[in-house]
């Protein structure tokens, strides 16, 4: 059974700070928050987790292996070096989406998002290391079948980008509501979503009702792990897979 | 009348990159795709343009006030400082649309973004110093009246997230079909758009699409310059205008 | 003559920030400061200008061809993306140690480094754009003949890193105190001096003063321009040729 | 008994690709090489260890913690996000002078720095986990007394440089010489030595030649650690104590 640790990243009263004393120029914000994500990335990384844009604001990450420590000096280091900080709330469990709803509420708890006085909050238990196991992440790396093809070479670059979107948002919105999972666009035409134990039909089913409702061909490769480093490989690896084999769903599921 | 210039960005040969010899560490793609866009935001910035990340491998800049010595310097830039090369190709019109129907026209027909050979094309022609004026440019900025209160402290983090999300699918597609408008959500719960010449009317019959539509009560400040910039910062302060009275659209308007 | 733009930047009140509440973390202190150094180079580099890292906290470039804006400009950037702010003095001059003791004194005037009350001074007038001609920057890009073989190759790197450091200790004193010069390590065995009209006697006999007390043995490629990157560009293909026909000095002069 | 580790840093073929096809632009060059470094900073510090950017194409680490999973993990992250790749090579002893002498011949062995054929060379064995005490890491942390009042507000921005790089100069050969300890410039006016067991004559005397030779007031914090990270902030606090009490050697000293 997966067990999943996911840690809500968001940053301390952000709204304001963009406005004050006056509008901050947007291309220093779109460099801040994608050099902040960068960053994340490649500390959260480093211990083998994984971590999504999604509003910038609000990033989540998937950090089974990463301690309370861990956090806290990713917490410092963004301090010393931006004129920002964050807060950071872990959540477990086996389903991903709920283990995200408890990390949620407990930064809630603790204040609004624009509370001034609600500053670099360090909330949540890891998962115990004695209690890793390699089932405890499942990750699935979705691509678009021949996405250079159909759009990227034909369509103009908007019109491609609303097909390719339009696939995500179905997507993100299925596996959410079905699956309790958690979907994340991480560029080009690739959707990697944090997964519970789900089956070969799970997946077949939701890459048809892309296809239905979006019009968007998807196929899928789909990895386990101890991190989301190991799941996340294995996934790519069953993804070189099904596109070898011309398959839609590769990969290491019940 | 507006004149928009569009620059489409796209990394050359990436799809296969990122799988040779063996599908990289995502989150060092990761890191790789947000840092190279932050570094566009800060170099077509410096001139007053604006870029927007879109798929990452493909991104979208608004470049009234760049010339062709500005593009290829930044071109050679990123070819000095990372493992990729991007082409870039200009389109210029009174629609933003078609002028980024130009500009990827005009790429590809030299080649498929995965053509090992198209590399660092440079195309397209920028407006004339002597033709830009101050209405060139027509950018609304729009955002979600009170996220925090009704979203980022109310739900768990994925579902307010897919809430702005659904808000802007609905708007990007609105917005380009009927306005040959490009919008971009740029972080939090804003959405950047770029726009031919459009009335009040046009911009609350979009936020009504929006609320019918997804659920979304969105509001909108529009500015209109000689750059991205003097536009962009315009539809900020009308933003901000528009906070203050409560109201659903302000700024720069015909 | 020369008619170099030179701009000091400093951080403000730097030095308490670094131990407040408590010292802090060393990498991240390294992090900063080097992220600081290389958007400034980028930035200053859009414009054709030049920074040198120096003390980090102090860095100095050399800024012919940007005005007052691009300096605010930069000034407002740091301001945007940093915990920390720069104060910006610009000087002007024949002789590029005379134009950095006027930017120096003028900051100085304006308050202490560690003034927690001086922050984002912004002094000092460029040079007029009507005024600016291709002789205004001389720089000589110096280069140790052969480090590979005579250090990186045979000595352990500290003691490499030894030699070349006073190779580089030598020549910064002697241009200074002979040249009103300002000469800049850059990395590796480079070393880049910002000069005034000197001439090819003045760096033979730089060469050989370094050879005599830092036993190292240096060539150098000169250039001339209306910017530092013109004049640095062409020092940098003087040097290649100097390297092709085994001289010492090549380039624009006298 | 001191036990350091450390790993030597080096660009693989730098010399030729700066200058391939033709020289680039030194701005370009500047912004890799100390984001690089800054990287470098960020990975290796993650695990405790430090980083110093020496010449920048060769960069010293102290790494005591990391093994050679970690080495090749920062390996692979700088291939998949930069244009060049690196060489590491881990040497290990009482003396940090000899760990570097041995670490560089194991690397020298396998080809030359401007060889084409030796890429990412991994070399070296870490300090066996089991084998790790508090007393491995000694680290020194100089400061200037009073660089603000007597240079950086009395004399001319290059002048207090000229004067602090002569401190250093003086301060890396002497206990480089003297106390087999690798010395290196953090900024401002601070220098973090590398060390063996020394006593506190053993610094009373190095401060004192200090004032002697380049006439530069020196005083330092010591610290000890199991990692660089623990020795540095303990020599960062001693400083501070040496601060309050104005002290020239304070910390952990036998
Ligand atoms: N984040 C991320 N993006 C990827 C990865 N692999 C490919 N991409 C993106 O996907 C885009 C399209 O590449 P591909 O999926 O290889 O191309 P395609 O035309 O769809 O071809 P097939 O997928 O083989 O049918 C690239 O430009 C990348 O942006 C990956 O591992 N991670
Ligand atoms: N990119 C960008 N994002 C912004 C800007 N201003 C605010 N945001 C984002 O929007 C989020 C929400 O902030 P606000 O819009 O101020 O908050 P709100 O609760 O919606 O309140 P109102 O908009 O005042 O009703 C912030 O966390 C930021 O991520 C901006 O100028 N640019
Ligand atoms: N900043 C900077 N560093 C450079 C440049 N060119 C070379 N270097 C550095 O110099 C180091 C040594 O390279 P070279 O100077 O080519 O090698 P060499 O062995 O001294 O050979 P010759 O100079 O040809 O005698 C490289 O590792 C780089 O760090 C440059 O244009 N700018
Ligand atoms: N790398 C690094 N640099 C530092 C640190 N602390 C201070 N600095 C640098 O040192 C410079 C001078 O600051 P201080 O040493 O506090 O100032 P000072 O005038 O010499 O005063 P005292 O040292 O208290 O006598 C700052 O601008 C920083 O660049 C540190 O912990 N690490
Ligand atoms: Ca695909
Ligand atoms: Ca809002
Ligand atoms: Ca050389
Ligand atoms: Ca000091």
């Amino acid at each position: 059974m997966t067990n999943t640790q996911v840690t809500l990243v968001q940053l301390d009263n952000y709204g304001p700070w963009t406005v004050t004393p006056a509008p901050r120029r947007e291309v220093d914000l779109q460099t801040m928050q994608s050099r902040l994500y960068a960053d994340l990335s490649q500390a959260f990384g480093m211990r083998d987790g994984y971590v999504f844009f999604t509003r910038f604001d609000n990033m989540l990450a998937v950090t089974n292996g990463l301690d309370l420590e861990d956090h806290a000096r990713i917490q410092e280091s963004i301090r010393n070096r931006y004129p920002v900080t964050v807060s950071l709330s872990i959540g477990t469990g086996a389903s991903p989406a709920d283990a995200l709803v408890n990390a949620t509420a407990a930064l809630q708890d603790q204040g609004s998002a624009q509370d001034a006085d609600r500053r670099e909050a360090l909330l949540g238990q890891p998962i115990d290391e004695a209690e890793r196991t390699d089932d405890d992440v499942q990750i699935a790396h979705f691509d678009v079948v021949d996405a250079t093809g159909k759009y990227t070479d034909e369509l103009d670059a908007f019109s491609s980008f609303v097909n390719i979107e339009q696939g995500y948002a179905e997507l993100m919105k299925h596996m959410h509501a079905a699956h309790d999972s958690l979907s994340f666009f991480v560029g080009g035409d690739n959707i990697i979503a944090v997964c519970p134990d789900l089956t070969d039909d799970d997946y077949d089913a939701a890459i048809q009702h892309v296809r239905e409702t979006a019009n968007v061909d998807l196929r899928v490769g789909v990895g386990r792990g101890v991190s989301p480093h190991d799941a996340g490989m294995g996934a790519k690896h069953a993804l070189e897979l099904a596109r070898e084999d011309d398959t839609y769903v590769e990969g290491d599921l019940a």
